[in-house]
């Protein structure tokens, strides 16, 4: 086997293990698996060590060094000592992000028609309980005993047992610890029972919730690593950051952790914005906040961060898509949750036979994650490290019903990246109910119903004045017995009213405002009618692409990264022109005046085409600006030498194949235009024109 | 005098008071100043009652109900009751915000080379603190003492002298007053001399800070207009949204009232990127966050909006600008502080001869003054509603040393749009003083210049032992003596320590972290040597152009919003092709199924050519669904009908001529491709193509 080849069945055989454990395994059937998986992982040490040293492993410190010396990112607040969990965007970084969001909107915005909506950050506290968050948006920490030092309870039970694994291996293999190791570690030789406990744990570790996560890091002595004291009991630590509205403190609000409640709460003015007709989708660009315990991993895993969020709303029985034909062919890795479970790995789909077979739900479904799909290839991720992986059920957000994740591998591992969630009427149906407004829609019969039905009937005389300023809580209740459309009642319930009315003169009701209100039968009656149903009202469900952009863009820098072996090891980012920060450098052979005239005309040239470029008319030598270029992914440059002057003749040089062409000023402009905007390739260029090999020419 | 003669008198007249005032003139050579000033009032009250029966002034209410009904705003959490100065962007508001940015982004950081950044919205207090805002950025408050209402004291002070001074007005007028004013109010007739003093506080309220303002509030007892309760002291209310990142609430954090203080953090990182060549500018698009106390006025006064800043960096002595002479002839309305207090009103003037004449200080300030200035014509802002005033000694913000800001006059008066200020070096120095990193540039000298000099030389060897962790912080103290350039010291604070070493044996200094450290004759002594100066290091000053883009983007639909007469009035907006949300509606006559592969055709090139449309084939009437996208400020329609299924021609409407012309797709589209780059006009268009009459053809 080879490495790759070693790695796969590792991961073939973690799954193993994991669906075992999902099935509820005995730890009879589960055991082989478990020293199967070890054997692997043992073999899969000892490669990656000899990998380490060769040169084609990913250098993710080079690429850091990298992004910081270019400024693509770097840590916020550098100069007060940063705060994790912040970055900001220089230069490259920043123009790449915008050309990734602005190929975003090209290709689900624009091409779909979506509605794109701007909401606030700022929430009340109100909209965000309704929507699960207050109560649920948490992750559980706990601190060392005497130090106070915080960890997310999860990855410290990983880190320390992931240790003491390690530890147990090299000291059963003979090895000396390393010094920093030694310092605190009480590293020991481990049972072999305890061993495949720890494993398993491992596997499992998303399942240990609440109590069971309590008594897990009290029965395996979980200790803060640097210190070695105890740690409390893990406590709830609610995700979002929280402020006051306002100067009276009566306005409690956060900053918002996802986008998409704003689109939940302005559905009825987007649908009546679309004509009232469904299905529609809205989409919106912009910042969520998460208070991470612990930010780690780079861009991955941050307190503030650019989100793309569509929210398709549809009905829930017509979930076909008219465009569906249009993907029906696009191939990609899936790994259903059955996938999962059997334990058979992801597999090479079409979108068409998933949606066929029933793996994915249905065509909307599928054809965003098609849609996903195209897009992340599009802006230059590598096809071949991405798969749509299935939510299996005990994974699934409060609000979703079934969840596709894009994954994207990098340096990292298999990092989720953009989620594709049926969140089905879970949200428009609370926040409905919570405040008392339909976030209905309605569907025209094909044949109007004709029956006989109770309805509820209100004497506004008696009733607005009885309750007020309450009556419209009072209101609520009974609006809420309307199903389907608004001449539909629910005919249990009237039937109960009625039998209580007849009984008692009054029905005791609950408001949307939570407060008991009597109402006397001088107020209601239900009556029998005879009803025309032409229209039903419907709760829509919603299916929302939600992109996590800091991850898409990292994955991105991973994937373009590589380093051009020749006199020195130079790195380039070989980004697609379309997402380049800069698409075109203009440089002068040197910094002699007779050059200027010629650097306006292509920089006026290039601007009129809306084509980025940049100028650089320093003095290092042509060589050192065209490898500063490269580090910043610029796909072309334009070079000015003395032929220029005698005969207005420019290169053109591609970052990739380090191949240049000459011609004259407008035509390598409108080249260069044509490149950036896909409508040719470098490839055609070479065709046309015949390769340029630069001269050294006397400044 | 007509009524514009009247308003404009009125207005010079208020900055003679004002200007009176703040040369701080005595009552008596006030006294006529504000006669007449009276006199204006109430001549323009009059002409406005009779004004407001005419239908030429601005409907302010017409245009918000058709901003709701179209939704390009809406109050964000509506159906949570919503909450006072959030407001969320319906797809077209969004799409219009979009346009402006994007405009924004070609017409300054495309057209000049800026490096756009993107920094968080979370900041640590401690960058705050430094920066001013945690001690100086608050409004004051003050409360009803029974209801605990809220009220922002300037904005109280004015309510309640103007409804005393109306109510006098009236009552002394013998007119009746409103039922709503008799509730509560006790109006008299007020003496003369009271009435002076009321209209003088007005003028100059913006004076009255601190203890200033809180004896006035209790002079002239002021109270809580609904309750006539009495109102407490004011208390300064700091407008920062506050929050804590991470678990532990160590950090302290609050959401960036500017996006500024991210550029100033970064500039190091900057200069870096830029070669180490100055000047250059970063830019930065982002939102901001102010908890106004009462916040008011729609889109003028929120609590949550989108900011573009400029942060252009330059030798303090070098602010001539290369680009200059591109825009010395641009002619705007200009109010400079003199005018102002001279009186003498706003006057027309060319940037050259304002920069020429010292009224505008340097040519780097006066470059981006025009060009903010181009910018707003260009997304079409009306020019004649644009004038840059300048701020007055006693108005500018803690950090800036000169200031002018557009202001565009709107329904709610002239509102401070854009801020063109100096900050001059205050940021960087603060910045750099607290973190005792060097936040500067070098400048090499045409000369270098070799004299003896004073310098500190420190022994590391017992200074670093002896300070350990606190070391840097003790340096920090020392490097601060530093001036100029790395080898140039303050000779004189040398000189002061010299002394003090020979006499004590040591010094005692403040480290940068404010401790009080002992430095022993062992660490550190001061010696004469011959330096060479070639290189000179200083603090680049700032210069600021930033961007309100909700007020922009208010002032613009209030510019571009006009009712057609016609047979019913019909409300349109004249976007400019370049901003308008959607450019193409694409509406056959009506839905019969011959029309679609038209439509799909219409659609497929107009998307190829980057042009945002509209399919509109709903059942409404041609006249209906243009008058809708006339709400929206679609420049275009084209329309397919039954002569497009004979011979493929298609219609082509313009939004304000109403005129429209027939012609192929393929031509149709390419015009309309043109129009919205702005390489043609719709005249040329109509000079090529006869007038079509659209014939009422039968479905």
């Amino acid at each position: 086997m080879d490495d790759n080849a070693v790695e796969a069945a590792l991961a073939r055989q973690a799954d193993v293990v994991k669906a075992f454990k999902a099935r509820k395994a005995t730890k009879t059937e589960v055991q082989p698996e478990i020293d199967a998986l070890l054997a692997l992982k043992a073999e899969a040490a000892k490669r990656l060590k000899t990998a380490a040293s060769r040169s084609d492993h990913f250098d993710r410190a080079a690429l850091e060094s990298l992004l910081a010396k270019r400024f693509f990112i770097a840590p916020s607040f550098q100069i007060y000592g940063g705060i994790a969990g912040l970055f900001d965007y220089g230069p490259p970084g920043s123009a790449l992000q915008n050309n990734i969001l602005s190929l975003w909107r090209q290709h689900f915005v624009l091409e779909e028609d979506m509605l794109e909506l701007e909401c606030t950050n700022l929430t009340p506290e109100s909209v965000l309980k309704t929507s699960g968050h207050v109560d649920r948006f948490s992750d559980a920490m706990v601190k060392d005993t005497k130090t106070g030092d915080i960890f997310r309870a999860d990855h410290l039970v990983k880190q320390v047992l992931t240790r003491r694994l390690d530890d147990d291996r090299q000291l059963r293999m003979g090895g000396a610890l390393s010094d920093a190791k030694k310092a605190k570690s009480k590293a020991v030789v481990l049972e072999r029972t305890v061993r495949d406990h720890y494993e398993l744990v491992l596997e499992t570790l998303d399942n240990f919730q609440g109590d069971d996560l309590t008594k897990l890091i009290r029965d395996l002595d979980i200790r803060a690593p640097e210190t070695d004291n105890p740690v409390t009991d893990p406590v709830l630590f609610n995700l979002m950051f929280d402020t006051q509205i306002g100067p009276t403190g009566q306005f409690k609000g956060f900053m918002r952790p996802e986008t998409a409640q704003g689109h939940f709460l302005n559905f009825k003015k987007l649908l009546e914005f679309n004509n009232d007709q469904m299905p529609f989708a809205s989409a919106s660009i912009g910042k969520s906040f998460r208070n991470e315990i612990s930010p780690r991993q780079g861009l991955l895993r941050v307190r503030e961060f650019t989100m793309a969020e569509i929210e398709h709303f549809v009905h829930p029985d017509q979930k076909d898509h008219p465009r569906f034909d249009e993907v029906r062919d696009v191939e990609m890795m899936m790994y259903s949750s059955k996938a999962q479970l059997a334990a058979s790995g992801a597999s090479k789909m079409k979108i068409g036979t998933a949606v066929d077979q029933g793996i994915v739900n249905n065509q909307t479904l599928g054809y965003f994650v098609a849609r996903i799909y195209l897009f992340l290839v599009r802006i230059g991720i590598d096809p071949a490290r991405i798969r749509f992986r299935q939510h299996l059920a005990n994974e699934m957000a409060h609000y979703a019903c079934d969840c596709w994740d894009a994954e994207i591998k990098s340096s990292y591992g298999w990092i989720e990246s953009v989620g594709c969630a049926d969140r089905s009427a879970f949200d428009l149906t609370a926040h409905s109910k919570k405040t008392g407004e339909k976030l209905v829609a309605r569907d025209t019969l094909p044949e109007p119903i004709i029956r006989d039905a109770l309805i509820l009937e209100i004497n506004k005389s008696k009733f607005g004045p009885a309750f007020k300023k309450d009556a419209k809580a009072v209101q609520g209740y009974f609006d809420a017995l309307v199903v389907g459309s608004s001449s539909e009642w629910d005919q249990v319930k009237l039937a109960e009213i009625d039998a209580q009315l007849k009984a008692n003169s009054f029905v005791q009701v609950t408001g949307t405002d939570g407060k008991q209100y009597k109402v006397t039968a001088d107020m209601i009656s239900v009556v029998q009618k005879t009803i025309k149903i032409s229209v039903r009202e419907y709760t829509p469900n919603v299916i929302e692409p939600s992109f996590g952009i800091g991850r898409i863009l990292y994955a991105l820098l991973e994937h373009s990264y590589y380093v051009r072996e020749s006199d020195e090891q130079r790195a380039v980012f070989k980004f697609p022109a379309s997402v380049a920060p800069i698409k075109a450098l203009v440089a002068p052979i040197s910094n002699n005046a007779e050059f200027s005239p010629f650097i306006k005309e292509i920089v006026a040239s290039l601007r009129r085409s809306g084509v980025a470029n940049k100028v650089d008319d320093s003095t290092s030598s042509i060589g050192r600006r065209y490898a500063r270029n490269d580090e910043l992914g610029t796909p072309f440059a334009i070079t000015i030498d003395f032929q220029t002057v005698q005969d207005k003749t420019v290169t053109l040089r591609e970052r990739d194949t380090i191949k240049q062409i000459r011609s004259t000023i407008p035509i390598i402009v409108e080249i260069v235009h044509n490149l950036v905007e896909g409508r040719i390739t470098w490839e055609d260029v070479m065709a046309k024109h015949p390769a340029f090999v630069a001269q050294e020419l006397s400044a």
